[in-house]
């Protein structure tokens, strides 16, 4: 098979160049190949131009927030720079705050403490656990898995009109919360016309953009929701931070996420014995501790990288790889590729699948041990999700990862192949490849299942 | 003055190879000098040797958490492996977790959120944001500052068997919060007294050793305390990642920390609506999100750096540079190094004083604008404790950092010097004699303040 024929129609850029690129990995058939990284949607590879800029400061590296050293300031500078970075990558109003968490689950976090008391929360079933775990159980609603986009927007406005009146005659603050691109079958959500919907409705959204960010120009106004957080280890930063970005109030009026250093402006004893704090209002609030300055830096080497490589050449080039993996798994008739919105609905560069008289685990275990290519089995995070796609018992076992299961059981769980800006055709064409003889011929090796993992018995 | 002479006595190894050793950084005075990183309690550089791994290592990343690939499980183990490589730096029992965080004061948040709802918090007036704020106002008692380690003993034990009993006739929960060595004056703390105090009246006890840890072997055994909390970024390891270690049965009791996958080891729809989950009773509990194995390694490679060198080595010299920077201090009238135990109490490489007629931010500006030397003027994240040290007006401005203040104003901050493994002789003395010589000379050029920050006027 070939990617380049498959879509002769479109001017595809190269790869952009990613760290490990050259990695070989052994075969247990004998031999090395060199290692095709498609589980992008659970971590993408850094880019060598965040390498490069990660490695060409760390000698600079500093203490921030105003030590008197010129390391300490330049540091400073370059955190707050990535702050701004990172505002003009997402089209944020003057008015929003840039917050640097550690990643995306951590922004959600940090957004669930800071709604008010009284706010209602919406979020789609259909969510992963990062957006769909947050909210406290009891003031959140949670809505059925939409078929169609369309439904999806249908059943939000309802939900919204359907909320209860208070005792003044009107709502009280709300939130939605909803995935840009879904992290199982990478199609995206209307987020557009869910903001639409939402704030016709009084409530505020927050884009989970974790899977949109690394795949697709995301945009604060474009969009116009209220916030947006992603992680800097999807977007080929992997350097331990994750943003929330976003109106400035509610994030103003919570309690600091952390107490600590850095989000404290004074701190004095009190008459009675305790403690007065008086806190930032700024994005420091909730930035308690020393800040990840490195972590920070490559999210905005990332930022800059890929605005500067363009989203209109990364979108053909990962659309085209997105088309030759389904028109490559299409000839096989034992795969079924996962879709909520119908087969044809607009995705990412994610995609899962099951393969008919596999179990996933010893599928995604072949691939690894006799083709070299790393995808990822299991649950993906999104245990409810993957259920109503699979249409397996909701009580069956599932650890998020993968979960204890023997080959050639029946497939509870699915096999997700993901992939970004930094991959080659190469790797795609191997994929399907591989899919193809590992249906036809079976594995060539016997596999077993150990601590949990499926693994090449010995 | 010559650092060699003033410590002949002392077998003195060379400093551990740190990132920016050979940085140059502009004199305001005209041409550029090697700078002087003095300001290590508040960051210390990556080890060349931290750095190296994390170099080596990264083009081997990968999803962790039980991706199929090759990259993957190889990260994960290497993951895994930074966990056991803390527990035995920090001589953990083997029931203890180490859980990894993004810094000690993450650390200390995630324990206060997991300590039992009616648990009673002792903690000195005298510590840090870090572990003085973290910790509700309600539930806390607020000791006022030893001016001995045995009156500091005393205090706790007394506070200890002050607390009230329960209906059932005895002591609920308690918590006892102690850094092991002032980020301010760089003392000492007895933390084997203080934990076999709280152990003596039913309390537990973690250990703040964000200062400690860099410049002194810690053991949760020897020490006989619950916890221990550390950061990277101060342990030569600047990834974005910090460290609680410690008793399991509180962690595993506490709701997770972040909500979210990882976190997770089932979701499922419940019949009400709502969303029925079950929790990780491992370190993942508290670990939701994808983690970050960069920091976690880094910290491990450091652990690791930093038992190798031998820590009777690494204490005789870091104790080498505290007694030149003492005996060139004392030579200087008009300093005053701020002391809670007394100016002979054992520290390490961290100092804080002020100078007779300077502004310390001008004094401070001075040093890195004229000598290249970096060091950190302001309350450093622990007002009370400054403030009680200074002997200042509670009620002054203090800024978290650097506080405004014009040149020549009477001084309402100190200025800090610190320093640890990778520190050469020459920044120590080059240190001790610019204050020597801006305290005969005064400063060559005018200062003036922006934006907080005190910078020579152009």
């Amino acid at each position: 098979m070939s990617v380049s024929s498959a879509a002769s129609d479109q001017t595809v850029c190269t790869p952009l160049p990613v760290l490990g690129r050259d990695v070989t990995v052994p075969l247990v058939t004998g031999g090395e190949v060199t290692y095709a990284a498609l589980d992008y949607a659970a971590s993408a590879p850094a880019l060598q131009r965040v390498w490069d800029d990660v490695a060409a400061y760390a000698p600079y590296y500093g203490s921030v927030h105003r030590g008197a050293g010129y390391l300490s300031q330049l540091s400073t500078d370059l955190f707050e720079n990535a702050r701004n970075t990172v505002a003009d990558f997402l089209g944020c109003r003057p008015t929003d705050q840039v917050v640097f968490t550690r990643s995306t689950t951590d922004s959600l976090n940090l957004l669930a403490r800071a709604i008010p008391a009284d706010c209602q929360v919406f979020v789609f079933e259909t969510e992963h656990h990062a957006s769909l775990l947050p909210w406290q159980d009891a003031r959140v609603t949670y809505l059925n898995a939409p078929r169609t986009p369309q439904q999806a927007v249908q059943t939000l406005e309802r939900a919204l009109a359907d909320r209860a009146v208070s005792a003044e005659g009107g709502h009280g603050p709300a939130l939605v919360c909803v995935t840009g691109a879904s992290n199982v079958t990478g199609e995206l959500w209307p987020v557009r016309e869910l903001a639409a919907a939402a704030h016709a409705h009084g409530a505020r959204i927050v884009l989970d953009a974790a899977q949109l960010a690394p795949h697709h120009p995301v945009s604060v106004t474009d969009l116009d929701v209220d916030w947006i957080a992603f992680s800097g280890h999807k977007l080929y930063a992997p350097f331990g931070s994750g943003v929330l970005a976003g109106r400035a109030d509610w994030l103003q009026a919570a309690e600091p996420y952390l107490a600590g250093g850095g989000a404290s402006r004074k701190v004095t004893r009190r008459e009675d014995g305790g403690v007065a704090v008086e806190w930032h209002e700024t994005a420091a609030r909730h930035e308690a501790g020393s800040p990840n300055v490195i972590g920070a830096y490559a999210i905005a080497s990332a930022c800059k990288a890929l605005t500067e490589a363009g989203w209109d050449s990364l979108v053909a080039r990962e659309q085209h790889l997105v088309r030759a993996v389904r028109e490559g798994l299409a000839e096989v008739p034992e795969v079924r590729i996962l879709s909520l919105f119908g087969d044809d609905a607009p995705r990412v560069g994610v995609l899962s699948f099951v393969v008919e008289g596999w179990n996933s685990s010893h599928f995604a275990a072949a691939l690894s041990a006799e083709y070299g290519i790393g995808v990822r089995d299991g649950l993906f995070c999104a245990h409810p999700l993957v259920r109503t796609l699979l249409g397996s018992d909701p009580q069956s076992q599932g650890e998020c990862g993968a979960p204890e299961a023997a080959p050639g059981e029946k497939s509870l769980n699915a096999i997700r192949v993901s992939f970004g800006a930094g991959t080659p055709d190469e790797h795609v064409e191997r994929f399907v490849d591989a899919v193809k003889e590992l249906v036809r011929d079976g594995a060539k090796w016997q596999y077993r299942t150990e601590e949990g993992r499926c693994v090449p018995a010995v």
